[in-house]
Order: C-alpha cells, then sequence, then structure tokens
C-alpha cells in the first residue's frame, strides 16, 4: 500500500515556530524520513530547529525544481509508492502556494496517492485575512513583470479587475519592494484600497491598509522585508 | 493606547485543536476577553474546548451579522480603542476568509488599530496545496448562485476563465453538495481537472483530484460534509 504526501507548512522568516506550528503538524513532520523540498540546505536547518535530535542525515530530500516537471521526481514517487510517508516543503510558509510545491502534490494524484494537507502559516492567507479586504471573492496573481512598463501596465489591469470588489493580491521580491510600491502610488486612483503586509509573523510585522491618497502621504521603507500586497478599488 | 484586534482561527470540525492550533494561537486566544464573533455560542464553546476554565461568563462577546455595516460593533471599536486586545473569530477556519469578518478588520485599519492574524488552519488554503492545481495563480469565489441555471453558467464561466492556468476555488453548504457535482460533471469538459476536498483535517478528510472524465466514472457521495471546490481547465 502507498504511503501519504504530507502538505507541510514552515514559519515564515525566523520565528519560534511554536508561534505558528500546531503541535499536529511538528509530530507529523518528525515522523517522517523522505521529503522534496524547494531547498535542502533550509529544510535541514528547519528540521534540526523543530528538534535539535532530528536524524537529518538519514534522511532523503529529493529537490523539487522552480521550473520542474515531476520526472526528476521518480525515486522519491517509488518510495511512497512502496509505503513510505513522504512530506513536501517550500522554503517557507504552505508549499504549493505561491511556489511550485503543487508539482509533487499533482503527481501524487496522477498516480493515487493520497495527499494530506497539514496545517500553519500563509503569508497570502494571513495578509488577506489582516487586511480587511474583501475575503469572499479575491484573486492571487503571483509576481507581476519586473519591468517598469509591463508592472504599470499590470497593476493598472489589476485595479480595475479589482473594481468588482475582488481583492487583488500579489507579491514581489524583497528587494524590489520600493519599485513597487512607488509603481502602484504612480498608477492607481486616490480612492482606490491598498494593504502593504510586511514581515507577517515577525516582531517586525507590518500590515496596513489604507487608500493610496493617504499612503502617497506616507510612503513606508520597506526594503528588503518580504511583502504582499493587496488591492482592491 | 489602542488595543490590538487578532484575526484567530478556529479548527475546521471536531478535530483536536492540537492538531491544527499552534500554542501561539491558543496562548494569545485564551488570553483575551473581548471578542467579535460569527456565532457567539460557537464561539464560548470553542474558547472551553481550549481550556475548560476559561472565563466565558467574564468575557464580552459581540456579534458579526453576516450582511453587517460596523456600525452594530460600536461597543467593541470603544474597548480596543481604550487599550484593550480583542479577537476575531468565525465558526471554523480563519475569520475574514469566506466569512464578513473582514468587516471588523476593515473598520479597525480605517481608525487606524493594529490587525495581527494568528496562524492556523484555512479550508481553503488546505485544499488549495493538497489539491496539486496551480497555487501561484488563484481565484476563491466564495459560494456560487444556488439555482441550477445560475449555477450551472457560473460553473462554466469559471472553467472558461480558469483555462489561462488561473485554479478557480469555490464552495457550497454541505447539503447541496450532491446538487453541485452533478452540475459540475454535467456541464466540465471531460479533461477539465476537479478536486473535490471534503472534512479537511478530519480523519474523514477526502481530498482528490481527477479528470471530470474520471470523476464521471465514480460520483462521490458527499452529502453533509463540508467541501472545497477547485476547478482547472
Amino acid at each position: 500500500m502507498s504511503g501519504t504526501i504530507y502538505m507541510i507548512p514552515v514559519a515564515l522568516g525566523e520565528s519560534d515556530p511554536a508561534l505558528t506550528i500546531p503541535g499536529g503538524t511538528r509530530e507529523k513532520t518528525l515522523s517522517l524520513r523522505v521529503f522534496a523540498v524547494e531547498d535542502i540546505r533550509t529544510s535541514r536547518r528547519w528540521l534540526k530547529g523543530l528538534d535539535r535530535t532530528f536524524p537529518v542525515d538519514s534522511t532523503l530530500f529529493f529537490p523539487v525544481g522552480k521550473h520542474s516537471d515531476p520526472s526528476g521526481l521518480d525515486e522519491f514517487f517509488t518510495l511512497v509508492s512502496g509505503g513510505a510517508d513522504a512530506g513536501v516543503m517550500s522554503e517557507a510558509g504552505m508549499p504549493g502556494l505561491a511556489d511550485p510545491g503543487n508539482i509533487v502534490a499533482s503527481e501524487a494524484h496522477r498516480r493515487g496517492i493520497r495527499v494530506v494537507p497539514l496545517s500553519g502559516p500563509s503569508s497570502v492567507m494571513l495578509a488577506l485575512v489582516a487586511s480587511g479586504l474583501n475575503g469572499q471573492m479575491f484573486s492571487f496573481n503571483g509576481y507581476l513583470p519586473v519591468d517598469t512598463q509591463g508592472r504599470r501596465k499590470a497593476i493598472r489591469d489589476l485595479e480595475r479587475i479589482s473594481a468588482g470588489g475582488r481583492t487583488q493580491i500579489f507579491m514581489e521580491t524583497p528587494f524590489r519592494n520600493g519599485r513597487m510600491i512607488e509603481d502602484i502610488l504612480a498608477v492607481c486612483q486616490p480612492s482606490t484600497r491598498l494593504c502593504i503586509a510586511a514581515d507577517i509573523s515577525l516582531p517586525s510585522e507590518f500590515i496596513r491598509t489604507m487608500s493610496i491618497a493617504e499612503w502617497r502621504r506616507q510612503v513606508p521603507g520597506l526594503d528588503k522585508r518580504p511583502a504582499v500586497f493587496l488591492l482592491l478599488a
């Protein structure tokens, strides 16, 4: 009989796991010896952080590439089909949300292997519920184009779509936050609401929803802090 | 100085809180004596379940109506502005996601009150990561129309939109699951992938992603089990 694949959340940043990782998630994670992961080094450190006696050296890690297809995971799936339970972890938050961890779950379903999601933090989800913006209709759009023209067009499009009441969520690589905020404030309508959520679940957490007009009067400096952006016209 | 408003997740169904509620979330929840909640009775029971010595009778609960505006929450906000920390809870999962809890967070931002999201389970999020469908671009659509014609049209529209690679997520009231599944199987293309995720985080959890053609050969009976549906053409 096949094993089960667990989708395992990891804390956001260097926070104490006890704050955001449920006991059930921790226990299940520590019981596994086979993992498909976004980054092997980070994952080994995470497991050691959960329990410093965790036997990382006798645990198998398989990398999930950024644009990978599941063909590199043949050995991983052979182990699971043979009865081993396994975990999927990304570098932070829920695997398969805003990262390519879904490739593993997708292939599992194709093979008839059970997939079980474990509870924990997701920056997208936490940003949404703290934003006060509509959580009954929303869209997550991942990363926007990196060139100014493309990004501004994307922001304008999202603002327009959001006018029906659908919150639009997107992310940016931390070192580009400044330019992202600049572009949002440049192209959006004064009355559009913008939530900026940075360092979620960390002591330095910053989550604030204001109109574009209000943000223009106090542009935040969020350089190098992981952030989620939410728009609602 | 104002207090802080915490967005507090609640377990999905009658599962052991230790499985899905982090220690940090539990501790913070138990430290509060002011709550805005979807249902007072359920919330009292939840708090007693977290700790049976919790003083529910000396705790203040304010109902967040289904279609309420924040005007009924004046006393709640007076307490928070006066320095009391407070919590927002829905009947299950994350408040403000697929329920009207965002009204409280929205008003808090308007008043300049800090909103902090606590980690825990969200059926929408857990269904998404376990589905294997695209988690880098997705939309949550809440509940679809209840009449057959309206619902079938909505399903067709979502399938069409999903063809760009954007996972479409929606819910149904448990007693209508049968009709929802019937309508999805009636109108979608055979190759479209459908994930049905029911009883998430419970011992009876059922999460499966297959093509419409495959589902047609084995229609699941999910009567009265809370479910999330995900489509990707």
